[in-house]
């Protein structure tokens, strides 16, 4: 397991786990242990590598990242962008890059910090970006279709329709969807 | 609070305690006790009304009333009908229809029967109705933009853009998108 943490892997399995412990426990109930446990490392490496829960925490709860790479593109041609990326992420990482938020939707805890950065970076961010009316609107409803896209995709596992089409004809099915509310006609 | 039970309040109240319990928590740790408690209800009140838990699990697993309800209109208009019928339902019993599959996106336990029932209740059964090609493919992206609504309109609560819009407003955005997939031009 060490050569896999020193490979790089072993981040990505501590993310991982620490995701799925913050999503399904209250956080006050979140021990860097447990975390330790399912990623199998030592909860010592953890914090030399993120730091204390709540910094942690914080990097599991970050989706600039994540908007950095969906709204790099052009308004006119950014509906098919974050169709190809938001597909491209999640075969490359095997996760995807949104669609955690929806984990926290019922909790009423330290996990509404989750839906409150992603307001922030993700909504208002690309709101920000829009020209035209009803601009916060239309943002909701873009990141509404981008969560679908990744809903449509883990639900339908493993054996989705979507998940095995190839890229470039997804983005031809649903990206016109996007980048009607993204450029108004 | 008994005779809220009487008046139908009290079965959404043990409903809702009961969608919670089953998300949050593997099916094994889940008790009628804790559910009882969270409705503010007797569990002999919950046995009596909704059976054992497993009877209780399948009612909250159970999709097919959804169905009914967003599947209820010729093709020609099923896209406009779908959102007027999700924005109603949430409106009239303060619940998505759909949504609630997605908090067991991230388990491998007894949630994933409420996958594999929304999978056969929702996708499969819409996939039937459709004509043409790809009727699974496009039966899945329809189910993620339905999806991708409801979390749209959860994720931004209570300053949500989509809930406050007018239901006719946002059939005109988000129906053309839905529409397209189930008939393709």
């Amino acid at each position: 397991m060490t050569a896999d943490v020193e490979a790089g892997t072993g981040r990505d399995a501590i993310l991982r786990a620490a995701r799925r412990a913050f999503t399904l426990r209250p956080y006050a109930e979140v021990t860097m242990r447990g975390i330790a446990a399912d990623a199998g490392v030592s909860a010592s490496l953890i914090v030399k590598r993120f730091g204390t829960k709540e910094q942690l925490f914080s990097t599991v709860t970050d989706f600039g990242p994540a908007a950095d790479l969906l709204f790099d593109a052009p308004l006119d041609e950014l509906g098919r962008h974050m169709v190809l990326s938001l597909v491209h992420s999640r075969r490359e990482n095997q996760a995807d890059p949104l669609l955690r938020v929806v984990f926290g939707l019922g909790n009423q805890d330290e996990r509404s910090v989750m839906k409150e950065r992603f307001r922030e970076q993700v909504t208002a961010r690309l709101a920000s970006r829009l020209e035209g009316d009803e601009r916060r609107l239309r943002a909701e409803l873009i990141v509404g279709l981008l969560l679908g896209l990744g809903a449509a995709i883990s639900l339908h596992r493993p054996d989705s329709a979507t998940e095995a089409a190839d890229p470039a004809h997804l983005a031809d099915l649903y990206a016109p969807a996007l980048q009607a509310l993204v450029v108004r006609a």
